[in-house]
């Protein structure tokens, strides 16, 4: 606390994000990383672009990256937003779009950093619990609201919602902005890009941090109509002109060149995710139908957040979440196939 | 204008940058970039870290970036906040330090982008004219205020405000913040940094864009009392938890591990800054006294709107900007001997 500070930091509870650890040896599946490493072209490209011109500012509009991924879903640059992790994307809608009298609405369980950009732009918001299966009930968002948000899929479930029934919210409320953050859609979803050029109230967010293990290199996308895309220029261009640096934005557009690498890449890690549901239902897990790089698993026998310390003393990672209704699950991200042996090993001897 | 935008969104004025040119062969003196290239270690540590570790997240909080900092000038790294260029630290420090009841206190002829974040977060201000000769009297600021922030030195003027006025001014305002904004302070000014330790109201923001030729790279950060800093840190960890990616952590690490690289080229600007005002007032000019690496200058018998006008003919950009009191000015960035030379001859055929 401090007399410095304004009225706002005080009533800030900032986001927390996973564990980074500092010592390696660990298999860390905790924060939805990629297991597999990017694209050899990536980081070729990051290797061309280090060179003099570091010295300039890079393009504040990102033009060459926005084309390319106009380009890579058939549509036009100014449908395109792009930003430092989708994350900055996010806050900068909620700012931008998200914020109307009525509340915003999103659901009970959901991506924990919501709650926090509401704190941070005064947002009024109301929860809509997930059903008892934690699904998203389209029907509970027939309401009056500002507009509505959430992942698909959803985190941390990792709970798909039909590209249909994504489509009827969006048309039953056209006065609304809808939201779609697809962080996780390339690993089993359809993503609703497809629907922009119908719906000006739709937007999506995307990001190459997990289906194109760039996590590391900070960029994410938002796409929709014009008007949804200049209303966030408006607020990335009176915040930081240049959040993208130059090595991110020729990084990114060489991750949309090298589709080989991406498919193979999704492909493995919806495969191991198999692999991995079907030895947790032989442990026992209840485990939700995911179709992200992650699965949400329960044991009516084991308290999750006991089997999560064991997994550490094992020097494997997973995130707990210590919240109502989902403090008995874990939530794994989908390793390699060496990764996912050890954790199998370990959840075996675990409930053994 | 959208019915989707929040109310904010439809009163934003965005900040404009400079020119970002994308055809090449111009001469490019008009967003105050560093002429000489990065350190070649910087290039290097780069391309070492452009690995498969991108899959990962980089360290939210880039401890060692931040320790790095605080080592270079003898503090603790909690006294220091680091960011997507100091632009993203500035928003962070109006949104999380400058906003209060009283209003906010700048010069009326600063960087444009203050007037631009105090509309992004509804943040009162007042600006205190300068001088007629473009200087900031201190004595002016000694009103009722809610905080204070001025670059240092000053721009466009690239007047210094020597050390001892700066002290004396945060020290007749012990309950106010005080951010000394100081991008171009490497090119000849005494940094406000040695007295974070004495007062806990002062923050002292730097980049690594203009001296340490790194613009591409997107690397700023600030240095104050460890309040002030967490109450950045809240807001930051509101709004992104991984704004430095891997590749700008690193690189920036190594900018700092090269002090001669730093002082050759800071040297050289200061030298090419010597000759190019030498030259301008024997063409007529009146240059105002720069400590930065630009200049601002004006020519009694010649239009600066016109003079920029045709540098651009000669394929030479330098900043114009049609505003009160400096509309007859221009903002020329120290080049390279050669660049420097070319902008001579221009001139001198311009007002022979």
């Amino acid at each position: 606390m401090s007399q410095f500070w304004s009225s706002l930091v005080h009533t800030l509870t900032p986001y927390v994000p996973g564990e980074q650890p500092k010592v390696s040896n660990l298999i860390k599946l905790n924060t939805n990383e990629n297991p597999y490493p990017p694209s050899d072209s990536v980081l070729k490209v990051i290797k061309e672009v280090a060179d003099d011109k570091l010295k300039l500012y890079p393009d504040p509009n990102a033009d060459v990256l926005k084309q390319r991924i106009a380009d890579y879903h058939n549509l036009q640059a100014n449908q395109v937003f792009v930003g430092n992790g989708s994350d900055e994307v996010l806050a900068h809608a909620f700012q931008a779009l998200l914020k109307h009298d009525k509340p915003l609405l999103f659901p009970d369980i959901t991506y924990s950093f919501y709650p926090v950009y509401c704190g941070l732009y005064g947002i009024d918001y109301q929860q809509i619990p997930l059903t008892d299966d934690f699904a998203i009930d389209i029907n509970d968002y027939h309401q009056e609201c500002g507009a509505i948000i959430f992942p698909n899929p959803n985190a941390p479930t990792g709970r798909l919602l039909e590209l249909e029934k994504i489509e009827s919210l969006v048309k039953s409320h056209p006065n609304q902005v809808v939201v779609i953050d697809e962080a996780y859609i390339d690993f089993g979803g359809q993503s609703a890009i497809t629907l922009v050029n119908q719906y000006p109230n739709l937007l999506v967010t995307q990001t190459l941090s997990k289906s194109r293990s760039l996590a590391g290199l900070r960029v994410g996308f938002a796409i929709g109509h014009p008007d949804l895309i200049e209303g966030l220029e408006r607020v990335k261009n009176s915040f930081n002109s240049y959040p993208l640096d130059r090595l991110a934005i020729y990084g990114a557009v060489a991750s949309f060149d090298d589709e080989t690498t991406f498919q193979q890449t999704c492909k493995a890690i919806i495969g191991t995710r198999l692999e991995l549901v079907s030895h947790l239902e032989k442990l026992g897990f209840d485990v939700i139908p995911s179709k992200a790089n992650f699965i949400f698993a329960t044991h009516k026998d084991f308290s999750a957040e006991d089997i999560a310390a064991k997994l550490r003393d094992k020097s494997i990672i997973v995130r707990y979440f210590n919240k109502p209704r989902i403090d008995q699950y874990l939530r794994v991200t989908i390793g390699n196939n060496k990764e996912n042996q050890a954790l199998c090993k370990a959840l075996s001897d675990i409930v053994a």
